[in-house]
């Protein structure tokens, strides 16, 4: 592989191929749970497109496996490289190439990070308004994972805000699909296609995304219910209200606990109220004004009051940003408190009570622990699982993502399948389907360079 | 081909094979302006999605091509059959499904028409959003088409709505994709990649679909202009306010002439604005509360009187009701006045202005006339082309179209590629996308027998 490097320092330059003990650990993992890392032969760091292309020739040729990571914070397993392999890093590719105000709509390159199109957006009014919850992201790694977060019940997940992208198929050809439109019936949608398929069908260079107006009132209402069943069945009043909430997220016991656990703010809920409460439902509103702000408040504090909360309270400003800002990291607080996994199935809206109730049955007949919060808003549904016996652990995971499945939902809203779910993936959807994203990747990479093994193995013979 | 109608009788019972004089002439052709109608082989009508699959496999083992129909109401001849190919029409498969309050969600067959659909949900005080101005189109086609229409500035086209399906691919295999949830990260996802595809990847015999709170009122502000300039300049403002308008719309001059001609209804515009008017622009508001709706219009009128509008109506709702069901039957209009050609280019919405001004000047330069009005909130550019020579219009809707593609846009917004611009996409898209995109029909239909020759022909080679 030492040819590899040296062919790879040819296209980029020797300062940006790293090999040996150049290679620090962060590049052989991502934040997924349990897995373990892979210590790639190379990692390669393009400056631009032509780059890119040039380095997936050279895979090509070599028959050498490529892995394209941007920040590393998924949490699927979507960026372990594979052993003997290249991991394609585009940290140098980071430039935010246009803000359009007349089109509403950034171009950025894959290695932009949430927080930098942030910043750059506010300062002209304009929000993106994906927020995983983790600001470090690149949204390179965004479109690979069709990235969610708690926003989606107003505005929708990743998929629903990039309008074209610039990528190297894995046969070495740079395409441009979509552009500044947000309608088009003109051939097969490349776009939509390429996001989410992690990393697997071409390597993002470059993406066009929506912008929205900033909204600069919000406000966050907080009830504490004493049955996750009662949040359940407010949701879909509160989506069906109209009002449009910006995020409608529910959270149990265990985690509202470690949320709040260590002092870290006062939420001023009583002791009585905390004592009956079971689960709480967090909805947060925005408004371009404020009055119409206070009105939605009121009416959505209403609403969930006639359906069974123990009491609603409108949370002042600081303590709002700061319980999201908290939820926002619940994963990290799973992982302090020592999850062995974690899942983020999704399922109707509707079916989260009776899909939570199944999922903490099989937990207690395995021995395990799960709890967890999750987007009550869109049915996806996150769980922390402790259960430190990989084979017990894997087949309460199976059980759960089934349960899923045999709701009409999906192994994942927003993770992605990564190598950490794929195996649960081929066991539960159709073989038509798997068969079918193989040929899929087939057109896209004929020779089998772009991250192979991740969401479903190569060939079904090749599995072990 | 006597042999294939009594085999397809053999699936769906003779009453349901039209062969001969019993197939009428509506089965070969859509709307789409200057294509030759074709007459099938044969039309089959299946009632469940078993029959389809048996059709499709049939159709393999026979190598008879396929065409899926709905209501036959497409723009770019996708559902003309081909010539000794089977019309598979749907319009048995006209059943709701399921109309699902709590998730929000209505399941349909592809037969089931807009108007069926909307009378359904309005009763439940929810809204289907397409609206691509033909109500008798059925759901199967805006599947196929990606249909959009004059709502899309606000809630999207048919692929923001379009959550699962049940399809039958070309292989013959029946697969379920997507469901009732709006966000997975589930592998590659197949729902976007059937959804435009125009029949050509999957047979679409189910759909689940997102249904909205129904605002019980709108209103509509028309403003007439000197330019269509200060229109465009106008829309990024409107939009950028987060006012969240349901329709943003350009009218010009000639199809404004022709919307409110013989007297069917007034505006009342004095003469003196009418005489400087060259375009109108027309913009639909509506919300859940009468109050706020008040307070938008007001925001909405004093913003464009501020942005050069001559003038500005707040129409009362019978005229208003009256604008937008005229401006919907526009191609209608255009048809009767003896149009040639039909363009639906999308670019940049800032960039339509300027796009005019280059499409008048190609009319001019070619002896020709085009006009039209057009979703000004997405840049989705109407325009009838009035040309007799089809050697000439061939020529100048192929620049015009270029013209588009040139500013970053594509070749049709809503109406589909079909047989009527395949053409132009072959020659306006880059080549390795095309190609891309008949690897991607080989993934799903290996035999070809999905509505060959829609979109791009088979193979380069076989071309004319």
């Amino acid at each position: 592989m030492a040819e590899i490097g040296g062919l790879l320092a040819e296209i980029v330059g020797e300062a940006h191929v790293l090999r040996g003990d150049q290679i620090t650990e962060d590049y052989g993992h991502d934040e997924a749970l349990g897995l373990a890392p892979v210590v790639p032969a190379a990692v390669v760091r393009p400056a631009d497109t032509a780059e890119v292309a040039a380095i997936v020739a050279l895979a090509c040729s070599y028959g050498v496996p490529l892995t394209g990571r941007g920040s590393g914070t998924g949490l699927s397993g979507a960026c372990i490289p594979v052993a003997g392999g290249v991991v394609v890093s585009f940290e140098r590719m980071n430039r935010i190439l246009e803000l359009d105000l007349d089109n509403q709509m950034a171009v950025v390159q894959p290695g932009v990070t949430l927080e930098q199109l942030d910043r750059a957006v506010a300062e002209v009014g304009l929000v993106y308004p994906v927020f995983p919850g983790e600001l470090s992201a690149s949204l390179g790694g965004n479109v690979a994972t069709n990235a969610g977060g708690m926003r989606a019940v107003k505005y929708g997940v990743t998929r629903n805000q990039v309008v074209g992208l610039e990528a190297v198929l894995g046969s070495g050809e740079v395409i441009r699909c979509g552009g500044k439109f947000v309608k088009s019936s003109t051939g097969y949608d490349l776009t939509q296609l390429i996001i989410g398929s992690e990393g697997t069908l071409a390597l993002v260079t470059e993406a066009t995304l929506k912008l929205y107006p900033r909204p600069p009132f919000s406000a966050t209402v907080l009830a504490p219910f004493a049955t996750l069943d009662q949040i359940t069945a407010a949701v879909p009043r509160v989506v069906a209200s109209g009002i449009g909430p910006l995020m409608v997220e529910y959270v149990d016991l265990m985690t509202m606990a470690s949320i709040t656990a260590g002092g870290m703010f006062e939420l001023g809920i009583p002791p009585d109220v905390k004592d009956r409460a079971l689960a709480y439902l967090v909805i947060v509103l925005e408004n371009r004004r404020d009055d119409r702000l206070g009105e939605d408040v009121e009416e959505v504090a209403k609403l969930v009051g006639g359906l069974g909360a123990l009491d609603v309270y409108v949370l002042p400003p600081q303590s709002g940003a700061q319980l999201i800002a908290a939820r926002e990291k619940a994963f990290w607080l799973a992982k302090a408190a020592g999850a062995d996994d974690i899942i983020d199935a999704v399922v109707p809206r509707a079916s989260i009570a009776d899909y939570m109730d199944e999922a903490a049955d099989l937990a207690r007949a395995s021995g395990s622990l799960v709890a967890g919060c999750g987007h009550a808003g869109d049915g996806n549904v996150h769980l922390s699982v402790f259960q430190p016996d990989q084979s017990v652990r894997g087949r309460l995971v199976h059980d759960i993502l089934a349960a899923a499945v045999k709701r009409g939902g999906a192994v994942s809203g927003e993770h992605g399948i990564g190598v950490g779910k794929k195996d649960h993936v081929e066991a539960l959807e159709s073989p038509h389907k798997v068969a079918l994203w193989r040929r899929i990747k087939q057109a896209f990479d004929p020779d089998t360079v772009l991250n192979p093994g991740t969401v479903f193995d190569p060939e079904p013979e090749a599995q072990p």
